[in-house]
């Protein structure tokens, strides 16, 4: 074999308004930069336990059994579900999206007897049809997604936390997109098991998924009878890492974990609530620079995620054609639709860092661009003037 | 709840002569904050492909399933399981440290009817009992740590490889620390599903798993009548996009791929020939320091692993205190023992960028003042005078 050596990364600078990952701060990849420490070094465990008291006031909770699984997002997903899911099980998922799906298709593979709730790509679901279902079936989970990252469809979780609980459920939630960019109150809802994701409102790069266990939730783990299906991702021996014993399991991403440091440092130096205020603000200024090109949303109004703008590809308009120009022109990323939302949607995400009046600006600028250039009728301007009069009104 | 910020991440400066993490090159760390480029982005999907045909060189192998999977070491052990065993399955593991034990307990978990075969601590498999085993239990997959992490014992596999596809067989390998350190032939020696960590010889920090599979494991793959147990893992969907499809699964660690493929340049500007000499010369260094100070190895001679250098802790010398003035005093960072080992031995690293005369030079220097702090008796300066005489050898 002959030796064949790359070139050094050196990657073009993209402005990240899709469905994740999304702009980071400098100081994240400074951090992320940062020396190598040994997984057991006091420094290092010293950092475990500052990531974990901020990941609790991030996720608004006293929730002992609060960390960073060592993987993306869906390893959050299946960290979630196979802890608290032991073959026979009763599982019921909603499903409205390509998240609530998976979720469905990882609880099958654990073992759960699952029962899928389904809306069509885009909705939500009502507190009538949750109590309806757990009332039939008497499940111990029921799985649902707060943000659908594939559809934009933002769904409320605090009366349908009551009706779960109310039927001696546990309520497993997906908040990867939705964590750091719209209110989230754990213990206030009473959310026992969440995951999330570093790359969407967090703003660091993707690597590891933060989750969140309550006291009902841990109790359902330790009263396993079966060993948790992952190795991996058993909690009953990554939390004696993360925990007072601090005893081996497998050896952390250690500097995975000092970008995630930072970026929640990031956020908490903004605080939640003024974090929240920008991700609305600029999506209803997004918002209205695309009303007034005729760009209409794929979700129904009021249930608008902020940070992840689902809007109608005009008809004509070549999905792939206009998300390549952004790219290469611009060097702008968005997203394109996912399962049936293929070719009928764009993602444009306001995530984290992304959410700024800049992008905001310059993403309408060069989408007017892209779609003149395929013969699309719009006044010139008009979606940044839009855009620009919505911000100039505070 | 009130706001808590803590201070940024600050890590002291180690020196990582322990089990791994292993130093890391400066350029890795700089790959390592290079801009964050979507998970679809044309310049990702290109890193991707010359991370595959990196991995290929280093791992020797034509494979095509060769990837890095987005967690850390333990999570490719759990990928080469999870994906060859369906319920019901025969597996054969070899049991002589931590981490064929960790094996045993993940074909377990995932459904295989396992048998183990054990050694002691610090031993090795003879080619004769892996033949007896295989020919009594007909498994469908045997599993055998290659370097022994846990207690420095270094496994040939060639002649075991033989007579594991003569029953049959298909023959899985734990090479976390050895890939980078020494010589691995995966086609030569017909390994059939390999994975390793990062955060060893390639001395990039933990996060990744580099996997590979053989044209006749991959058939096993294809062959599987049920589900990967593990959404996250499931190669049968994962390969697709890394492969030509290019199908969204999960997002993937971009950064920490980043820092992967620098690694991987590096490993090949330096050769694999010459970097498994370099490996050799440090660790024979070493060893003749340590003779010079009565220190002796854990594994009997010509089994030891040159990376991983397990050593006897003298009778009467405190294990923690020992390692705890390395890591204060000298930055350094060495391992203590696992399992029945805990307190017995040191485990010294000599991986990557790690191993080096100097880092060889100075540990002993920090080493000899350790000892002769807690009274141990020895020649001043004998170590370091050994390591040099053996260098000036040549």
């Amino acid at each position: 074999m002959t030796t064949s050596v790359p070139a050094a990364v050196n990657p073009p600078r993209r402005i990240l308004m899709g469905p994740g990952p999304s702009d980071t701060h400098p100081r994240v990849w400074a951090a992320l930069a940062a020396p190598t420490v040994g997984h057991l070094d006091p420094y290092f465990l010293q950092i475990m336990t500052e990531m974990q008291a901020m990941l609790r006031q991030v996720f608004r909770t006293t929730n002992e059994l609060t960390l960073a699984v060592s993987g993306t997002g869906s390893a959050g997903m299946e960290t979630c579900v196979v802890n608290l899911i032991e073959p026979g099980d009763k599982m019921v998922v909603c499903v409205n999206g390509v998240f609530g799906g998976r979720m469905a298709d990882v609880a099958g593979r654990c073992g759960a007897q699952v029962t899928i709730v389904e809306r069509p790509f885009g909705d939500i679901f009502s507190t009538a049809e949750i109590a309806e279902v757990v009332k039939r079936v008497q499940p111990k989970v029921v799985g649902i997604v707060n943000a659908e990252t594939s559809t934009g469809a933002w769904q409320p979780l605090e009366e349908i936390s009551k009706v779960v609980h109310d039927a001696g459920a546990l309520l497993l939630v997906d908040c990867v997109t939705s964590l750091g960019g719209v209110p989230l109150e754990v213990d206030q809802w009473g959310l026992d098991a969440v995951y999330s994701g570093t790359q969407k409102c967090l703003s660091c790069p993707p690597g590891l998924a933060p989750v969140t266990f309550s006291p009902r939730a841990v109790a359902a783990i330790e009263a396993r009878k079966t060993k948790v299906a992952s190795w991996y991702l058993d909690l009953t021996m990554v939390r004696n890492y993360w925990g007072q014993s601090r005893a081996y399991h497998h050896t952390a991403p250690i500097n995975m974990n000092y970008g995630l440091h930072e970026a929640l440092r990031l956020v908490l130096e903004e605080g939640l609530e003024a974090r929240h205020a920008r991700h609305m603000k600029n999506h209803k200024a997004l918002k209205a620079g695309l009303a007034a090109i005729g760009i209409k949303y794929a979700v129904a109004e009021g249930q608008q995620l902020p940070m992840l703008n689902a809007v109608l590809i005009p008809e004509g308009i070549d999905d792939a054609a206009v998300r390549g120009q952004l790219l290469s022109e611009f060097g702008i990323e968005i997203g394109g639709g996912l399962g049936p939302m293929k070719g009928k949607t764009w993602r444009i995400g306001l995530m984290g860092e992304a959410s700024s009046p800049c992008n905001v600006l310059l993403f309408l600028a060069a989408l007017e661009r892209c779609l003149s250039d395929r013969g699309y009728k719009l006044s010139p301007g008009a979606s940044v003037a839009a855009a620009n009069a919505f911000y100039a009104k505070g």
